[in-house]
């Protein structure tokens, strides 16, 4: 029989089972420093190394390989028989946003060391190597601000961060640059500068990672498991405005008005329309304007109203629905603001690009939920993840979802333990074949 | 000649030019308390006060009759000859917004004053007792809050004053009652609860109020003065929200979406349609939803936003177009609630009837333009003003615009005083009539 059609080994069903329910444990170890309310693991801040310091113990108990790189990511290997074929690499990130929960990230990682502790339990040793990557600074937009990308482990580890961004992003809180940030950590930044990078595409057998879902559909559906098609990329316009003129709202006739709401209003509405048609054409797209705002220190109900501040966010798996998307928002832009004696400047679109997850995998995976009876389906990510740079990096890459409550970047994530288990067995079937 | 084919009489005009160049000494004592930035007038405090101080002042010199009311009105009348008939009315406010202009209300009362300052110099006597009226806290509204209506002088002038709405009312700095503060202006609010009123509508010939107009229609146009034909009447929703479910901009597809601020785009653009139908159709209408927003404290550019609050404005001639405007916003409310499901509260409306002008007077008006040499259009007053209350105490009302830039309730209002000598001119003739 080939492995392909077959379940996990007998011996190690039992062990990851074990290795699972001691997961319990280390999830509560790392919420620990939180005992009530959300997790704040804050990106190269103490709570970030509490995760680290955690994980990098476990490693060594295990005696795994233990490794930190320059950018602070940890590095736990499980030497394979063939020590010179490409490894598969699995894990996530340790950071968490602001007043988050304990899931978005650690799962991944939580699960990783479940299946290199089981096959320490059974005395297996895989084929190739498997290493289990615990990220950083997956969340570093929630703690850092300016023009860069978030991810920053992730891109550093795979030689893919522009040295130039460690400068520009600034900490909310204190303002100090992300360089500065990784230097208190502990890390080397400094090397970034000289192109280093800690893992080479080209020796990755493949990139796994395990992370909660972020949105509702598994839950909706019943279903404890997801295999994603894809990581939505996204183009996002953070400080758009609609410049019209201040007017009494009772003595200015329709023809004298420079409205900035009901402006507002038509190009919401119609950029929502759009995305009605892209749906109906059986597209991929999601189309947010979470923030919307006259100006709190002049409004009134009896003004017609001036300005109107917003943000848009669009994002599809398809790179092609993004620009089409840009592209009607700035003619719908031109055309309203014509139209209606108003100015709209929606500044610059940031843009990230979709990852497609490797057929191949998808597949596989497909086939593994099958074999070990989980009741799956496929998904696409909307957010983001480590796993979109490996997908970049050129690396065979794929992601298992596992069902998740309440949403995440939030303290009330909630993923029930024999989700984890149903997860984490489809991941170790993978790592194995 | 029928005095209403004749212009001013011989001798009024140049007395009432003179008048009126005394009127920018007046205009500039008025304004002495701010020689910079906004005026402030406040409400019963010592802005409106200094007003009232300087016309008393005038009055006096002038040799009228002075009164000053239980609600703090001042009252100036020129004796006519046959004291028996009922008397010409004019007049408006001396109170203004914070950080207000010079012109609002204040030009009407100058105007009036002007006129019995030339009959005076004149030594004419008109047929019938000319009153001016100096009214207080026509614009309550910016100064207090709470469950009350504005026109506080006016309205408890003509007896239409709610005496319950004192005590709602609420000063916006420093929480005292408008009763307290009518008492500590030295008016008399006990009076309003035994019903007393200070003028009889029925010994009323008319009420005039000269007023700059708030809108741009005369500046677009190149007009000195306008012909008021009604004043709006509105209703408004303060603190409308919709409320939706937060959540992640990205994951969330869009059948499992509760947007609050795609509900509100719909919600406002459809208004607009609906006000741009009712233009259409020759009907008058202006619609304002001045503040819209999303929750500083929560909202996020890459989260579908939970909640939007905003203000509906909408003011109409005609009280069946703004019922018509009212039933449609809360049948779309529901609409859009159900498909987008989100829950959608209007909150109460707040309206107020519009107020027709006599359409005999504002015939006169335009006559008297015509003999007067004055070009002069016709056209509805957005804002509401005191002579709405003369109206709706049925006493036959007209009002004079005066063309002014910058709009008003601001520092920037800007009347010529040779815009203001028309106006003048033609609210003598008027009076004459």
């Amino acid at each position: 029989m080939h492995a392909a059609d077959a379940g996990l080994d007998a011996t190690l069903e039992p062990a990851l089972r074990e290795a699972v329910q001691g997961s319990a444990e280390l999830f509560a170890l790392l919420r620990a420093p939180w005992p009530e309310g959300g997790v704040e693991r804050d990106t190269f801040g103490a709570g970030e190394q509490h995760a680290h310091d955690l994980l990098l113990a476990r490693g060594r108990a295990l005696g795994l390989e233990t490794s930190v790189d320059f950018a602070g990511n940890l590095w736990l290997t499980s030497p394979g028989h063939d020590r010179g074929a490409p490894a598969w690499v699995t894990g996530s990130h340790l950071d968490s946003v602001p007043q988050g929960g304990n899931y978005d990230g650690a799962a991944g990682v939580v699960a990783g060391l479940a299946v290199l502790q089981a096959l320490h339990a059974c005395g297996q040793r895989p084929r190739r190597d498997i290493v289990l990557a615990a990220f950083r600074a997956e969340e570093a937009s929630s703690w850092y601000r300016g023009d860069f990308q978030s991810h920053v482990g992730s891109r550093a580890a795979l030689g893919m961060l522009d040295p130039q961004e460690l400068q520009r992003a600034r900490h909310l809180r204190d303002g100090r640059s992300l360089y500065d940030g990784m230097v208190s950590a502990g890390a080397r930044p400094q090397e970034i500068r000289l192109g280093h990078r800690s893992i080479d595409p080209s020796r990755c057998h493949g990139f796994l990672e395990l992370h909660i879902e972020q949105g509702p559909v598994l839950v909706e559906r019943g279903l404890p498991v997801g295999v994603v098609t894809g990581i939505r990329g996204s183009a996002r316009a953070r400080e758009a405005t609609i410049h019209g003129v201040d007017a009494h709202s009772g003595a200015v006739p329709h023809e004298y008005r420079h409205d900035a709401v009901l402006a507002g209003a038509e190009f919401c509405h119609r950029m929502d329309q759009a995305w009605t048609r892209v749906r109906a054409e059986g597209g991929d797209l999601v189309f947010t304007v979470g923030r919307l705002f006259t100006d709190a220190q002049r409004h009134s109900i009896t003004k017609v109203p001036g300005r109107l501040d917003f943000s848009i966010d669009l994002r599809s798996q398809n790179a092609a629905t993004l620009e089409r998307m840009v592209t009607l928002a700035r003619h719908l832009a031109g055309e309203i603001a014509t139209a209606r004696r108003v100015r709209i400047d929606l500044g610059a679109f940031n843009t990230s690009h979709p990852a497609v997850m490797d057929p191949k995998l998808v597949d596989s995976l497909d086939a593994g939920c099958a074999q070990l009876k989980i009741p799956a389906m496929r998904l696409p990510s909307g957010a983001g993840h480590d796993a979109a740079d490996f997908a970049a990096a050129g690396v065979p890459t794929a992601m298992i979802f596992v069902r998740n409550d309440h949403g995440s970047h939030n303290p009330h994530e909630a993923m029930n333990l024999d989700d984890f288990a149903h997860a984490t067995r489809l991941l170790a079937w993978q790592l194995l074949q």
